[in-house]
């Protein structure tokens, strides 16, 4: 492919993508619900400018999903492309180096909220899209699906996916938001770990306590709380809620091997976050630890006096939210049920304790042997001169499973992003590389996977 | 004494107390350091009216101290009063029912931060004054000296202490700071419990991380910090540090059952702190947790996302701020040097730790055989009518220590507060009929003690 309409605009494509990530599209905070809608309506209208047809938003009962088509030829394969405009939220504030939603381009990288995850994303299939109509290619159908509360759950996109069966028809789903190993080290991941998170809530006494005068004589709700918190795991890091483990797959000798053979230096590792050990369930590799193990962490944690100075006080409630990743065959039902289940059980008397599940998602398993990954690796093949690797990523994009379960159909994760790209982390950023690499990548995707499918 | 002028003066006297309450005088928190300085004002211009001499607002490094003496014979004996005009912080303030600097009388009880703890126990000093002004009775003389930073340390008290002992040279000291068990049931606390109060920090990644590809594989610190805090009691409730308890004072078995015929119901307790169960160290009772046994608690802990809703993060940093109390012969200098050694010893390679100490206090007995406390007993027995019972309470008024050290006197803990006015907590209040007692109560323990001094 002619690289040069890519070079030609690539200031166009940056500026408009930056214009896009000043709306601060948080789904997590109501206060920013107006930004959300915008940035759907500016979604829509890029979508409208690239020739898609049928572009609509496609209300939902929490944000609009933004959609459009372009429907070539029925007897080609169809491919629905899904992404997300909504963003994490960016406090802290305070450690951002610029502010999240005024975006700055420095040493080749775009920071702001979302420059990644997953509106950078987004962009470079609208880009793509944009790339081809302007070369007149269109090599199969392409259906186009951007959601605005993926990083709330994604409630309401399982309803509109089952209410739109006809309408989201496909052969595969592509998906760009995950990443690849480094930048000369292309990958693509082919399984996903799964989520259930959790806001506990810890009640002691009916009203704060001066510690002077109740302590030591009261179940100190932060006390308890850190103490239940550090039973979920044991001296080996493994995780101590019964059952967890039922239904974990475990991987054999092999496939171990082959996953551990990914470029990965744990001394790299660790200097990259400035740890001085790396740190995990015994018995695993780092790989291993982010890939194919389940894992619980504490998100975040709040009670008590929390400001400037001293204040002795024994608070009468204390919070935390607490999530799980999945690995196949868990499933986030399953998982939510137990975790409920046993930090009941574990409360002392002197307390009572509240879990509100937040939201879930399945973990996945892609197959690397199908037309549609095919596609994807020779299209990284050609555009960076090396065959991607398949991976087992950490995260979670919880509507992969959905996809397979509503639509019967598979998902391909072509993701440009790096670890270090800081997702969800004050100073996001995303490569001009990565960007335009996934601009120049995605075309070849639909003409491989349509000469495939012929 | 003649109560009448009491009674009829006693709207006034709340009036002019709801003035002072109004003023938000929070040491803790520095944008309330203007209203410090007012309250100070306040309560400089209320000593002058009720005839002190000398009055003035000591500077300190920190807020001022407000003095005035009104000394009538230098053959009669002197006792210099102790109080404090600085209040804890309000918050939470979502959980008061009337803002807690818009005091508010209702059901005989004042609402407002600082009604008990302790502006209105030091205003029953100003307003006794001002009846024995009235009488025209002064039986000894009075030096009164009420500090701005009790609930931040009272750092700058004891360099004003060593720095005027002349000008400070007194019998005894009267603080009046403390609470008893019942309005039908009064009492004169003997022993006060120590301070040791930090804030700790603990970081593991450089940055905050996206909890699915970095989860399992790196320390989280908020994890970390709740293993951390929950090893610091073992199974009994007993406190982990090691030497924690070498110079606990062990109480006598007759000690002990002297201690235990205080009126005490654990399930009143219970259901005054809305409470299922009781809870503690293992082996001692309710009264004995609170009054001779040291304790650990935390005050409060924060780290990761707080906010409405989900954020997958792995937090970079996690905070608590840790307390414990001391009893006799325990130190804040020696407790805080154990716990920082101790709490930097457990930390998992992985994370680092930073112990910052806030302030510390020091445990204290005071007798029960001395002429002052026999006084005060008396001035409580007369209005009253019942024999005030000694207790041993958990509460740390760490000057007194520094009073004993200082100025080589014992001090007599006068106090009128209850363990219910909730003072620290949301909704403080301080009844009218306790105000009132104390304003009646305190000049006969002047006439008691000059009398017996005679």
């Amino acid at each position: 492919m002619d690289t040069t309409y890519l070079k030609e605009n690539q200031d166009r494509f940056l500026a408009e993508l930056i214009d896009w990530l000043r709306i601060p599209s948080v789904s997590a905070d109501p206060k920013f619900h107006g930004d959300v809608l915008k940035a759907a309506d500016y979604l829509k209208a890029r979508f409208e400018e690239v020739g898609l047809d049928n572009v609509e938003l496609c209300p939902t009962a929490g944000n609009p999903i933004v959609y459009g088509e372009k429907l070539v030829d029925a007897s080609l394969p169809t491919v629905l492309v899904y992404g997300h405009y909504d963003v994490q939220p960016a406090d802290p504030y305070e450690l951002w180096d610029s502010p999240p939603f005024e975006p700055v381009i420095k040493d080749e990288k775009i920071y702001a909220r979302g420059a990644c995850d997953d509106k950078g994303q987004v962009y470079m299939h609208v880009k793509a899209l944009e790339v081809m109509k302007q070369a007149g290619e269109f090599p199969c159908n392409i259906k186009i699906m951007i959601e605005g509360e993926e990083e709330v759950g994604s409630n309401n996109l399982g309803i509109f996916v089952r209410a739109n069966k006809e309408k989201l028809k496909a052969d595969v789903i592509l998906v760009s938001d995950t990443g690849m190993l480094a930048n000369d080290s292309p990958s693509i991941e082919v399984g996903l770990r799964g989520l259930s998170y959790h806001e506990v809530e810890v009640t002691g006494p009916n009203r704060d306590l001066h510690s002077g005068l109740y302590g030591g004589a009261v179940a100190n709700p932060i006390n308890v709380l850190c103490k239940m918190i550090a039973s979920l795991h044991d001296e080996n890091n493994h995780i101590t809620i019964p059952e967890f483990y039922n239904n974990v797959t475990e991987l054999s000798t092999e496939e171990r091997e082959e996953l551990n053979r990914v470029p990965h230096s744990d001394d790299e590792f660790k200097k990259s976050i400035g740890l001085p050990d790396v740190y995990g369930e015994k018995g695993y590799t780092t790989v291993e630890r982010v890939g194919i193990r389940p894992t619980l962490d504490v998100n975040g944690i709040w009670g008590g006096y929390t400001g400037e100075g001293a204040k002795t006080v024994i608070a009468s409630k204390a919070y935390a939210k607490i999530s799980m990743r999945l690995v196949p065959s868990q499933t986030s039902e399953e998982i939510t049920a137990l975790f409920q289940k046993h930090f009941a059980s574990i409360a002392p008397s002197g307390v009572t304790v509240k879990v509100k599940p937040h939201h879930g998602g399945e973990p996945v398993v892609t197959p690397t042997d199908s037309v549609a990954y095919k596609a994807a690796a020779d299209a990284m093949e050609t555009t960076f001169g090396k065959r991607p690797i398949p991976t087992r990523g950490g995260g979670s994009i919880p509507i992969v499973a959905m996809f397979k379960t509503e639509l019967g159909l598979d998902t391909v994760l072509l993701g440009f992003g790096l670890d270090s790209d800081a997702i969800h982390s004050p100073n996001e950023h995303y490569g001009v590389f990565n960007f335009m690499k996934g601009i120049e990548t995605i075309p070849h995707f639909y003409h491989n996977y349509a000469a495939a499918m012929k």
